[in-house]
């Protein structure tokens, strides 16, 4: 049983250029520590996420930390190679980074969460910025994990803003509607970063600056993968530029960003083949007049929060973690 | 063949208080002419629909006017007995109307459509604010229907804002999915009016208040019928009033209320069995930076609209058509 006071955090990703931003700030927040980190296939393949996990832990001192190949492919279809005009060839905008040497972990990412949850029973979050793939396949094969997991934050899921894959679904929830299923339907809490507020999040061109700038070399190589995903989102918002879908469900789950509108509401996946699938069924009929929880609801939906992640997120990013503990 | 000068309007709909409403609209409308009227079951029965809408049109003293009886049942469901609770026992807020002695046309509701589109052939316009049965019909009855039709303007969806039958399904196009998905499949020009302003459209106990005071007796039953639909809006907008879903789609008909956005886009209606059954799925993804037609595309959905629909509705329902010609 491990005795840190800090909230232990397992993130679950498809390293991505913004699932690096979420690790590099989960490795910058003082309030947790990162105990694991689990891969899956999504914005790149499982393996190719792991080997940027370990080469971005490599840049921040973190051999300490475990990581696990998770699912190569999803529940009901196989991995399509990703998105490397959005994330680059090789999921980090083409940049190279120095090999880690590290080895992943001698287990499964689901393997990886469920032991995890033993050692920090009733204390593990469970961060997820990629497809639930592994979190579904942690739940068919322990059922219990949900009495020891003390949350769950994922970035997915579009509610009333368009979908980013089809008109109505998002890309994390797109890629494995199974899997999102099984982990909302699931007897935990869960809290969705949807795209409805991670859009509305960015980083800009100066922003960037201040990271190359760093004298933190994780930092640096930040800055530099970000040029890649910049040119993707020019045409989505007119300037060059992202989205931080990632670093604000970390940011949410850590508590650095709070949600200030997050009701508790019916919520189901679409997993049907029609013009929906992929969808994140929210009911939010009641909530014209503010945030009103369902009872017996367990699923948050994110629809505001108190602050803009950017400048939070940067700070972080540039300041090392020493200076803040 | 009719050479009236005024734009031929067919309207099908489930009278119904607000489908009143955009009756009387277009009686009171001097830029067309209400040529037929066809019922559907929905917010009542097709049987009572028709009854209503006879019983206003001799308030009126339009006896000319057809009203045929259409689809008792929609395509896929048997009716379910429609809203009371919304729209009143009889489906006029449980008012006594004055019995016209008129009986309803000798064919259905798709055998007049079918009519009148020869009859006023490329000039017909279609209004439909209930369920899309009858044109579904009247579709498969002669395909040939969409090139003698100028345009259809339907009140259904819900584009980025919750539905109202389920968490994503607007009720006109929940209660028959299917018909709804032909008419938006079809080869003319759709202009669906979706609860995105609809809900934004409303009036207020002080309009009420003028209609029942108006020297028109079509306006005063009109003002009497709204005080049982007030009453189910008070959760809604926290206040006594009602939102203007029908006759919003009416005065876009009409073009006395312009759409200010109205893009078009690809459209499907999801008539799967899934959490998204019913849902207008329409692919907004290009909209962000403003309103961008897709080629080939022939179904718009109206997001904004010029001007506050209330006044100009309440205006035109306390001025005799007269006045206005």
């Amino acid at each position: 049983m491990s005795t840190t006071s800090r909230r232990p955090i397992y993130l679950d990703c498809d390293t991505g250029i913004d699932d690096s931003l979420a690790l590099a700030y989960l490795l910058a927040s003082p309030e947790i520590e990162l105990v694991g980190v689990g891969t899956v296939c999504g914005n790149t393949s499982a393996t190719q996420a792991a080997r940027n996990t370990l080469d971005l832990l490599a840049l921040a001192g973190r051999h300490d930390i475990p990581v696990a190949v998770g699912a190569t492919d999803w529940l009901t279809r196989p991995f399509d190679g990703g998105v490397p005009q959005i994330h680059g060839p090789n999921g980090i905008g083409g940049i190279q980074l120095h090999p880690s040497g590290a080895a992943p972990a001698d287990e499964a990412a689901a393997e990886l969460l469920i032991r995890l949850s033993h050692e920090y029973a009733g204390r593990l979050q469970v961060v997820t910025v990629g497809p639930l793939t592994n979190i579904a396949l942690a739940l068919t094969t322990d059922p219990t994990l949900v009495d020891r997991v003390a949350s769950v934050t994922t970035m997915g899921g579009a509610a009333l803003v368009p979908g980013n894959v089809t008109a109505v679904a998002e890309a994390n929830v797109w890629n494995d509607p199974e899997a999102a299923q099984h982990v909302i339907a699931a007897h935990w809490d869960v809290t969705l970063v949807p795209l409805d507020v991670t859009l509305e999040n960015t980083l800009a061109e100066k922003d960037r600056r201040q990271l190359l700038q760093s004298a933190d070399p994780l930092a640096r190589s930040l800055g530099e993968m970000l040029d890649f995903y910049f040119d993707f989102y020019l045409s989505f918002y007119g300037r060059r530029g992202c989205a931080l879908h990632d670093p604000l469900a970390a940011a949410i789950a850590v508590g650095g960003i709070r949600a200030a509108t997050a009701p508790a509401v019916p919520a189901q996946i679409d997993t049907t083949h029609g013009p929906g699938r992929g969808q994140t069924v929210l009911d939010l009929r009641e909530q014209r007049h503010g945030p009103v929880d369902h009872p017996g609801c367990r699923t948050r939906v994110v629809l505001a929060t108190d602050r803009p992640l950017g400048p939070h997120l940067v700070q972080r990013l540039t300041s090392p973690i020493a200076t803040l503990a």
